[in-house]
């Protein structure tokens, strides 16, 4: 651990603004551990104009998102964006390893000084990725990113959320794993900006895309003034993947255009500032004293001395 | 809806004792949802005693789960016992229609007046399912369930942290998915305290096993004075059932005999009064007016005014 005194913010910030890969590295360990310095981070961070596009990706294990974002990245560098890439993996507890095995796949770009890549998991940040992730995208902010791809593993409610904070939300799908159902199911088709339906080379794409118009024409969409458009890729080959580019930037275009853009990014400071809130105070409701006192309190339910609802309102009373 | 006047939750609760199964649907739907009679009933169940071997199932979507659960209501039927079935979808926000298919298939079991099936999604409680569950497990524990066994979709953080909501956590493996390894990675064989390997007649059960063995030797496990056995069962045919039933029972003597039902049971009694606690907050957060309201300080994190810690704890402050 390195001492509060050691850590000079001001100056990895500005080491960051100038793209210095480590200082933006260090940064983002910093917002996404409990580390000291983690207010000071914030308060650096605050005055930076958000001018990236963020977009976040998900959709099934095995649909090849860690190919597309590679596909992605490599037709974003083509073009002259600095990128960033945050793999977030929700479920997990353990730290960024447990995703080694798609950073390895983003070996093609880990040379590339126009290129961030990190992985993060729920590592313990007051507020959890809903914290740490917009904190992490103000970094790559500052670093100069045009754009900032936001990959989740999986497609639960977590997953979800955290895909949610992106400007634009893309759903990845694939035939042969009968997920436009199981996507339907998990309401993930009602946040998604974009369809991409991967490994077009396969049969059963065009099945994939007729059932996923089939969800779509049944449930409302994330926003009334925007259809979400459906595409197929083949990201190994690189098929699809400009059209993909044009239907990004054209979804960037019509959010900045209706105001979309600015209240998705406030919505997404509301979200970050609650879940901080709430970090807070389950922090202090786990070192309170006394008979309002978590552990007592539920000794007393298990006793059936009180109810969970009266043991929680003392509890919120002692704050 | 019915309005609070016309419903005598003390009648209902009576009813209940009497294992009526619509007073017992009755609370389940109160508890789920926030009714206004939520508070009654949960005041109307503190005096009950905690009598029933709470059973937590989790696993990934097709080791056979509902099977399962399905032969192990048979074998406790068999031996004269009241059985509870709670499916949990926590990832999805819809209602348990989404079960629907699960529960036709708990067919046989749907005349029994000794057995309770219910499905329960994150339907906005306060507090969410982490109190719902535990609210609905003091239902059927007042109906005089000698087993309720609690079956949870997918192997996320969410059905992890359900599952573990029970006196006894039981993880179904399935030989060709590759979830030992996928179990290992989610945490999830931590927590467990009995192993079903299902499908054992099919090839690759006795390579799960003796993954699930490594995995299992190189983890902490849940209790320095539990080894978790694993058990290889065919749901569909009954095999392996009875010896399941069994390392139910063993393990549930040892909660019994090393004090450590208690511990488990006092741990969810405090999850379950911090989620009401921090989901009446959040409440709080959402009706808040001023300066410190969370929309407005959202616009202010967004324009560079403040920084969302700062925000958060204005927030708090005006509690």
């Amino acid at each position: 651990m390195v001492a509060r005194r050691d850590v000079d913010v001001t100056d990895l910030i500005n080491r960051a603004r100038h793209a210095d890969p480590r200082a933006v590295a260090r940064l983002i360990s910093f917002v996404e551990s409990n580390s000291p310095v983690l207010r000071e981070v914030a308060a650096g961070l605050a005055g930076v104009p958000a001018q990236a596009h963020v977009v976040g990706l998900t959709g099934s294990p095995g649909v090849g998102k860690s190919t597309l974002t590679n596909a992605l990245v490599t037709a974003l560098r083509a073009r002259g964006d600095r990128v960033g890439v945050l793999a977030v993996d929700p479920s997990s507890p353990y730290s960024g390893g447990a995703l080694l095995g798609d950073r390895i796949r983003m070996g093609e770009h880990s040379e590339d000084e126009h290129v961030f890549i990190r992985s993060m998991a729920s590592r313990g940040q007051l507020g959890g990725l809903a914290a740490a992730v917009p904190q992490a995208l103000r970094v790559l902010d500052v670093a100069g990113c045009d754009v900032i791809l936001v990959e989740t593993v999986g497609v639960g409610q977590a997953e979800i959320e955290i895909a949610s904070l992106a400007d634009t939300t893309l759903l990845v799908l694939a035939p042969g794993l009968g997920d436009g159902i199981q996507a339907a199911k998990a309401g993930v088709v009602e946040i998604a900006d974009v369809y991409v339906v991967n490994k077009a080379d396969r049969g059963g794409a065009e099945q994939v895309t007729r059932d996923l118009r089939q969800v779509q024409s049944l449930s409302a969409g994330r926003h009334e003034g925007w259809k979400a458009s459906i595409l197929k890729t083949t990201a190994v080959s690189g098929e699809g993947i400009q059209e993909l580019i044009g239907a990004l930037a054209e979804h960037r275009q019509w959010l900045e255009d209706s105001g979309e853009l600015g209240v998705r990014r406030r919505r997404r400071a509301a979200t970050e500032i609650e879940a901080i809130a709430l970090g807070a105070v389950r922090e202090r409701f786990a070192t309170l004293a006394g008979p309002a006192a978590l552990d007592d309190a539920a000794g007393r339910v298990v006793d059936g001395e009180t109810d969970p609802y009266v043991a929680a309102e003392a509890l919120i009373a002692s704050l």
